[in-house]
């Protein structure tokens, strides 16, 4: 039976187990949620079982477990590794969603005609993983799988993937591969297939200034004290100068130019500028001085505040200097920037702006580094093809502005490359309310990966 | 009797009359304390009635209601108007305070070695408001007052009295009275008596700048769009310039420079710089370019945000663009300022801070002029040598940061000056958690009072 028609004969089932799958609430960010992280591995694992794997076991670690397969059809025969993760985002801010966001639904939207699942995590990443464990269990029953291939599905990306690290260096023969296959990053359009170049890194910071050691009445204090919030709107002010670049000093060291083929590619990127305010509802994009859009979101660097608070934030008026305010900043980083580097020149910096009168503490969260992959590799290659038989037509190569930040690991510990073929819109709201996947997009991914196994021995042993 | 056996004699029940009225939350910023804000005023009512008040009313307004009282002694004589409120602070942040707001305490401090009562309120103005009540109970009941007495106390002073000035215009008539008197401020010291001969006038405002029209995920969109808490640092940062100098066009126009002798007075009240900076914990203070501490937080004006919000703000890291962030900002005005039209510089400024991409709301929060009450007043002479009489000195002519909107509005509305005779500390944490007022400051206002009225009639007379 080819792909098609088993996707067709399966799919009520193959979207009941989505569903099974996406009521698990393995909000990784918060320990509430501890038990089912533990219950989602477990699904996983049996899911893997099921789906024709020799061998799958739950992993532990010094934080969420591991889940590792593996099906081995010859010694011979070159190793596909699959990635993915069954961690989620947290759903707050939850009354925003129109459905509970652990109870799958389907509803149609305007550029998923077919309708899409909506739950946290459909599409990062538990919808996209699974299309992987589906499609294995496709060419194992029909005898098609033509090389080994081995999963490792981790619970931990959402808050940095902070053990794997550890995973993968003490398990290095076992993960051995010749090609990782990873599914955590979009396509352009339904009628631009496309593959991820590039990811960019991570360096995610949290800072706190302190003013006076207690609140004060800012009639009685106010003009003679520096307040802790006006103090730390003037330094988050500094971060950025007037053409939207990043003063950190050494920040851009690292970042090189981008070579003007490549920016030409770019440009060839379908992209309504239209289009892209109308669905952000902004009059304007923001963009840095001398840079495209889809350049300066997703292959320079940038700098974001993605959170902040101080003082009284209750209804009506207090009139109060507080005495701390806090903000949550990141930074996403281009190849060569290290996000170790990073993390100190922004800690430098950061309290070189402070003024006399208060105090600072900057603390890292975490990040990584940023990834580039060639497309003259086997992995890329063959997914192109796959994409081109499965879409008709060829995809383009696309930087993407995420992170994946375990992905520049991967190359260092294991020495292969990832492929990121990837099947969401970036307007499916992963990370926010109303998250969803595509069926289309989902029963697309199915279909294609068997090709990606074909083409890949075929590519590879040449 | 006379007044400091009476104290002696009553001041357990004055403590335990004053513990069951600053156990009622009558928090006037959240409309979820609305039915102890209602409980309060019948208390203070019953109070006033208790006291000697001939009639006493709960009076409604649009707002929270206000408390009537009189005494009326005979036609030819003056009378006093007490203004004080009854609602206070919101309490939080809860968790700093060492004991329930709303459960007072009595313990020892440094500065309070007779101890102080701790609780939201204790000060501010609940237990300064109620120094008047008990003088009054004093003077009826030993038949020693010498003129009308009027009270007017109101629930909305914490939230700008938003409807006070509704009540007093239509009111004229029955509020009519030769000389305001109100305990909201404080004395510099127990040794170092002071009255409050200036009060800073008040313009709240709150902001919000919206970006996209939901949270975004940072790594994709992060480069390409305004994130609205960049945005608002970056306008809050422009406030102010390199002197501390607030940078709203025309924000000075009508502030009148300190005349010299008026700065040489305020140099000669004690100040030791190195205690502020203790007391708060700061290295250094942060004033306007050219002025002192007192001059910088008491007689120029000053704008401080007194709190700021969006975003993520849970425990780790989420990777977002908020769609919103907002702010509380305030003013502190000088005599001069007119309230209104600060709010309409402040709007018109803010708003062109504001760059392409995103929107701004401004909105006013409530304010109030400045104020400002010569020294050659009956009011004040009466004050003077009532504070000199049970302090055993003189008492000095001092300005306050602070703001009580509404004294500006008595004037204006009655035509008659406001005294501001307080006794409190600045160090009594008002506003802030652990709020105290002293016992040695509340029974010697007590004991002050009675003097007021029978140098304020002698003097009135001449």
């Amino acid at each position: 039976m080819d792909i098609k028609n088993y996707i067709e004969e399966n799919k009520e089932r193959f979207l009941s187990e989505l569903f099974a799958l996406l009521r698990m609430p393995s909000v990784s960010a918060d320990s509430a949620y501890k038990s089912s992280i533990e219950d989602t591995a477990r699904w996983i694992k049996e899911a893997l079982l099921a789906a024709g794997c020799d061998k799958a076991e739950v992993c532990e670690t010094p934080g969420n477990p591991v889940v590792y397969g593996e099906k081995h059809v010859g010694d011979n025969l070159p190793t596909v590794l699959v990635y993915g993760h069954y961690d989620v985002q947290p759903a707050d801010p939850v009354a925003l969603w129109d459905t509970d966001p652990f109870e799958p639904v389907i509803k149609k939207t305007e550029l998923h005609p077919e309708g899409a699942v909506f739950a946290r995590g459909a599409c990062d990443d538990k919808g996209q993983m699974f299309m992987h464990v589906k499609a294995l269990e496709y060419m194992v029953k029909e005898g098609k799988l033509p090389c080994n291939v081995k999963f490792m599905i981790e619970g931990e990306e959402e808050v940095g993937s902070k053990n794997l690290g550890w995973f993968v260096e003490r398990n290095k023969e076992k993960l051995k591969n010749d090609i990782i296959l990873i599914s955590d990053t979009g396509i352009i359009a339904k009628d631009t297939p496309s593959i991820t170049t590039s990811l960019r890194g991570l360096s995610y910071m949290e800072v706190e200034v302190t003013g006076p050691n207690k609140d004060l009445h800012s009639g009685v204090y106010g003009g003679a004290v520096a307040n802790p919030v006006n103090v730390l709107s003037k330094m988050i002010a500094q971060l950025h100068d007037e053409n939207n670049h990043i003063t950190i000093p050494h920040f851009y060291d690292k970042v090189k130019e981008i070579p003007a083929e490549e920016r030409a590619l770019f440009a060839e990127i379908p992209f309504s500028l239209e289009e892209y305010k109308k669905d952000l509802g902004v009059a304007d994009v923001q963009v840095e001085k001398g840079y495209s859009v889809i350049e300066s979101s997703a292959i320079r660097p940038s700098l974001d505040v993605n959170g902040i608070w101080g003082g009284y934030i209750g209804e009506g008026a207090k009139t109060i200097i507080p005495s701390k305010a806090s903000a949550k900043i990141s930074m996403r980083l281009v190849p060569d920037q290290d996000n170790k580097e990073i993390e100190a020149l922004f800690t430098k910096y950061f309290t070189e702006l402070a003024p006399e009168g208060v105090t600072v503490k900057v603390t890292s969260l975490g990040g990584g580094p940023a990834y580039a992959m060639t497309i003259d590799n086997d992995g890329y290659r063959a997914a192109e093809k796959a994409m081109e038989k499965t879409f008709g037509k060829r995809p383009i190569p696309s930087p993407e502005g995420g992170s994946i930040p375990i992905v520049a690991l991967f190359e260092k510990e294991l020495g292969t490359k990832s492929v990121l073929m990837g099947f969401g819109y970036d307007s499916d709201l992963i990370h926010s309310p109303n998250e969803h996947y595509g069926l289309f997009n989902f029963f697309k991914g199915i279909e294609t990966i068997p090709y990606f196994y074909e083409y890949f021995v075929e590519i590879h042993k040449k």
